[in-house]
């Protein structure tokens, strides 16, 4: 496929089926969008009622064409688009753009056409986008294949967008910001290629690719942009990203985050939204920023297009206004970033080159009538200092003010250091002189400084995720998952699949448990009082008594669990009583009920231990704060597997639960060792035996000297 | 000194004193600014050594000036400054801005050069604004009296900035923007005027002002707008902040949430952040917006200045673009906001008039292809609607689409219905000409569609606040809060107070709760092992024992506590377990020491209530998640006292500890009466006994009978 895309996206000639003298309809704009933009390979409008268009000989059917097009681009009404590429494809070009609209967009007809469309793309072998796409820019080949305003700067960036509305949105932007691509994708309705296939083709070119970023003096990066509104194979995707992520910066705007929006779309674009957080986490493990509104992806452009990301969290901010560098101070730390802390030195130098009423501390305050060169000599001090890793530089307009000289001071001393310089100048008219000087050097310039910072944020995010990453990429070759010799459980679950049963029963959890070396309270069912009482003499009270049954996912809400059974009668009381609430329950569930009898544990810590099957992204582990804590903390802390130990440990001290276990009282030292082995036996449990939709402990109690599954759920896939 | 800010803003005479030849001489900026700005009052300049400044007679001594003017600006050397005002003063002039830095904000001297500008004004009853500001600007008297820009379009919103340089931007902004203001203020380092001055001003005048918004049929508003780094008395502040806010709109931004920012703030201007969090429930309480960003504070200065704020909160949402539309739908929802139902009729007209690709439900898609008159009958139809409140219109530059024209179509629609219109025209060169037509139409539009969502719910909050403000005047009028006739521990306390004690011992707050209705479970303090089995028999087991002493403020930590002794047997055992751990502690706390017994509340839900003195709020009410809880789900809820019974009942719903006390265990009921009844008992003893800088219950222990005080401490606060 990744040759057919490098035809797509270079293509050495390209044939415009559809076009048109008519300047209104899309195969003419196309077309003179393709021959205006300064393409250089050959171009063959096709149209079977015209000799010539826009100067260029215009073939009345497709397999008149002289040569073999590289690329076919369709701007025909959708009726008559499927069979305009079954020619395609049998004349041999394996790469089309199809413009038109009228598929699975506007419904049931449509869906149809383009389970047509998708068939003979498949059939012959073609790698195509679309339909209903606005086509695509690549800068390199000075290439506009849209029906678009275009876009012909060039820059280091890739952008994908689903939307070609948003595209037009971008492509005005940045061409007002001056900002450059490599190319933009749109992708219209997905019929062939997706998000998958770009990715794909852009890591095997990014191997080939080892120029060196001057400025920063370390290998140059493209950054890839994204706006999506569904995934089209979540897994697929993740693992693309994953490893593009080790090199190139990816940004995702993905709505969805809310129900009112998985409505608009199911109305727009008739993509179906995975489960939102599991996206969020899953894009998190593959170190994908995911920008929450429209402005920051714009933001994450300028700023990975124009900057590298910063080599530590310290910020400097210098200012000729106190007020922004205050609010300033907020965001930095909202950011995930720090203060810079200045050296005795640095301050000294600073002291020395600014007036006696600035502010050598960080924030710097150059005060209100600094002109450029005091902007010069504090920029200087700070892009030399060892303690600061990026700068932001803010500006007011004042009297004295001078707004585009500063932004070519600034500008200049970018390009002596290696590091990050964003700029804020705060304003209207005044400021954005400024802003056209710094745009042209390539500063990152943000119209208020809390964007500037977060999107420094988000860039310091990455660079942290990329090192990590590496680290990473070390354990899981030499610590692979718990591996397990259980297999001969496959056969049993297997059996019960078939037998169409939904849930396990205690007794098969526990089996479970016990060969994965899961540990349970001690526990037993039992049918008569006497066999009840020897039990706890066993092992001795409190006890606690339930009703169990397959389908009895919530016992505490049918009132079907007594806790602190203390002696012989309440253990009497306790299970008459039981036995009384069994008859008020359903008859298909009660002939499946039992009386359980388990040892209680004391003196512990409850929480929260589950995985859960997904369409989108596999299996995700689910860990919190466990017990009745569940619902009123929002405990929900995910991480898709697979899992290393250093995950396990790392989902169980971001969770809010962490400070109950470190923190129990008298600050006894729970069983946290036993807890990470239960976590992993429990994730080598569902990799090993694949046919869960989830497994729920809760609570897992623990104590100072043990992890114990107090209480098991499993419901069996369907297949 | 309401008269004396009349003079201030609306002079009908000023001098400039430190008037100057000298082009780059704030005396000469400020002179030219006043005059170029079309200034209609007289003028004079002062300067010993000039005769004659910008075609202005000039005065050689503020004493030759032929009448008393109403204002005098000062601009010469902060060492002439007091001088310069006392002479002001002995002239007459009642209002005095002093431009002149080097004050304050430069340390130790300057702070004792402000103590006498402080002075000498208020020895002549002068208002005083600055020293160090950029002064400030009346558009309906044409006075640019800044050294600034300056901002001569008139318009309906104050504004009021701490900072000069904040200013600065802002006159750039919203020269660009063509957005006016009615006056702008900065305070600088606010030596007498602060923002209460002029709040209270603007109340009275606002009193008078009945004008009738024709467009949105209501009596017009004039928002405010506020950057301010200090509060110069918050009780004051928040007071007149309440009545204003009933008619007009009020934000601030108010920088210092995170520690880097105070940290900032302190080095900048000397300015002490109080507590954050009780100032964001303050600002709340007296419906004041309070802005996070400089960019929101922009966004809310357009909203409020061209828009009413929308009557409901059902937003319909109308673009040319899928994308934007299904990422407005996710900032809707976290804008507090609804995406609007619309009724099937409405839908039905749409249909008629929309091409059949378009999406008819909410948000609205008009299609990339759609003209002005499609936007023109979507819109309309929306503005008829019942069901919506407030329309959102997106605009992407797609190839037909006509971008002033649509934004003309809008303008002129918004003129003939009362229902907000905000726009999002997204892009850059192109989306700009339209914005360009909406601001002649004073239409809010924004780069982003989430913007001008984010506004909009915070206009809609600010709505909601004005309907429930109505509301609660009447509260308070005819519900007093409690009443009391325990007066009588004035005098005990207030003997504790001079005693120099710090905190109040348990028999004393049990004796105050005992007299405030607060019901704790039944105690006493023991001398022996017999009298604590009397206790126990008297009362039955569960007990708790505890070590109490006014100085162990936190008694777990000391272990100085056991629970659920539940027999004779272990009662002797805890009873010599905490004797010998009383021999631990420190020999000054020892001696103080008592063994306390206390029936142990089973059954419930441990909350914790608080009430703390602040120095800038008076005593805020704290409550949230109690026992070992508190840390862990960091449920902090505040109200700034006075407390309504209905404010009580909030502050209780708000909490994560609600879902805990509507939800225990089997669905029972708790006594939340008795809950509130507590809390507004806690409220009345700190109100009547105005001794305390805190008063901690926890937990408070809620069952379905009661809600104990179970562990209650008091810290006296310093006089």
């Amino acid at each position: 496929m990744n040759t057919h895309i490098q035809q797509l996206l270079k293509p050495r000639s390209i044939a415009v089926v559809g076009a048109s003298t008519d300047r209104h309809k899309l195969g003419n704009i196309v077309l003179r969008n393709i021959k205006d933009g300064g393409y250089s390979g050959r171009l063959f409008p096709v149209n079977p009622h015209e000799t010539k268009i826009i100067g260029l000989n215009a073939y009345s059917n497709y397999i008149h064409i002289p040569e073999i097009p590289d690329l076919a681009i369709v701007a025909i009404p959708a009726d008559f688009v499927v069979e305009a590429v079954r020619e395609i494809g049998q004349k041999g070009t394996k790469a089309v753009v199809v413009i038109s609209a009228g598929f699975k967009e506007t419904g049931r007809e449509g869906a149809l056409r383009e389970a047509e469309l998708q068939a003979v793309a498949n059939e012959y072998d073609i790698a195509l986008l679309g339909p209903n796409c606005l086509g695509f820019v690549n800068t390199r080949q000075k290439l506009n294949a849209t029906f678009g305003q275009g876009l012909m700067h060039k820059g280091n960036m890739h952008f994908i967008s689903q939307s070609g509305a948003i595209a037009s949105s971008i492509f005005d932007w940045a061409e007002h910001a001056s900002l450059g691509f490599k190319d933009f994708i749109t992708l219209g309705n997905k019929a062939t290629l997706s998000e998958n296939e770009f990715l794909e083709y852009w890591l095997q070119e990014q191997a080939k690719d080892t120029t060196l970023n001057k400025r920063f003096n370390e290998s140059s990066y493209s950054p890839i942009g994204m706006y999506l509104e569904s995934l089209t194979d979540g897994t697929t995707f993740i693992e693309l990203a994953r490893k593009v992520a080790q090199t190139n910066p990816l940004f995702v705007l993905k709505p969805g985050r809310t129900k009112a929006a998985q409505k608009a779309m199911q109305s727009h674009t008739g993509s179906i939204a995975g489960d939102d957080a599991v996206l969020s986490q899953a894009l998190e493990q593959a170190g994908v920023i995911r920008a929450k509104s429209i402005e920051e992806m714009f933001d994450l452009s300028i700023a990975f297009s124009w900057s590298q990301a910063p080599q530590g969290k310290n910020v400097a901010i210098l200012s000729n206004a106190g007020g922004p560098a205050v609010v300033s101070s907020d965001a930095i730390v909202e950011a995930g970033l720090s203060m810079a802390t200045l050296s005795s030195d640095t301050k000294e130098l600073l002291e020395a080159h600014l007036p006696r009423a600035a502010s050598f501390l960080n924030p710097i305050d150059v005060l209100g009538d600094a002109l450029s060169d005091r902007y010069e000599k504090a920029l200087r001090l700070l892009l030399e200092a060892d303690t600061v890793d990026a700068i932001v530089v803010i500006l007011t307009p004042q009297v004295m003010t001078e707004i585009e000289k500063t932004a070519t001071v600034v500008g200049r001393l970018a390009q002596r250091y290696q590091k990050p310089i964003f700029c804020s100048f705060m304003g209207g008219h005044l400021a954005s002189k400024g802003e056209a000087v710094l745009s042209k050097y390539n500063i990152p310039y943000f119209s208020y400084p809390e964007r500037a910072i977060a999107a420094l944020g988000k860039m310091w995010w990455w660079r942290k995720w990329q090192t990590q990453a590496k680290k990473r990429k070390e354990v899981f070759e030499t610590t692979p998952v718990a591996t397990s010799t259980r297999e001969h459980h496959l056969e049993s679950i297997r059996k019960l699949l078939i037998q169409g049963q939904q849930y396990l029963s205690v007794s098969k959890i526990n089996e479970l448990f016990d060969d994965w070396d899961i540990t349970t309270p001690p526990s037993a069912s039992v049918t008569s009082l006497d066999q009840a009482k020897n039990f706890a003499k066993l092992h001795g009270f409190p006890m606690v008594l339930k009703l169990t049954a397959p389908e009895l996912l919530h016992k505490t809400e049918v009132s079907g669990v007594i806790t602190n059974v203390r002696s012989s009668k309440q253990l009497e009381a306790a299970s008459q009583e039981l036995i009384s609430r069994k008859t008020e329950l359903p008859v298909a569930v009660r002939k499946n009920v039992k009386l359980q009898m388990q040892a209680q544990i004391e003196h512990g810590v409850e929480v929260i231990v589950g995985v859960k099957r997904t369409a989108q992204f596999g299996t995700v582990l689910m860990f919190g704060a466990g017990g009745t804590l569940v619902e009123l903390i929002s405990d929900t802390n995910l991480h898709v597997l697979p899992a290393t130990s250093e995950d396990i440990k790392q989902i169980v001290e971001k969770s809010k639960a962490f400070s109950l276990l470190t923190g129990y009282r008298g600050g006894q030292q729970l069983a946290l060792e036993k807890l990470y082995h239960l976590i992993a036996q429990l994730c080598d449990l569902v990799t090993v035996l694949p046919f869960f939709a989830e497994i729920e402990i809760n609570p897992v109690i623990v104590t100072k000297d043990q992890a114990y599954a107090v209480d098991g759920k499993a419901i069996l896939a369907e297949f």
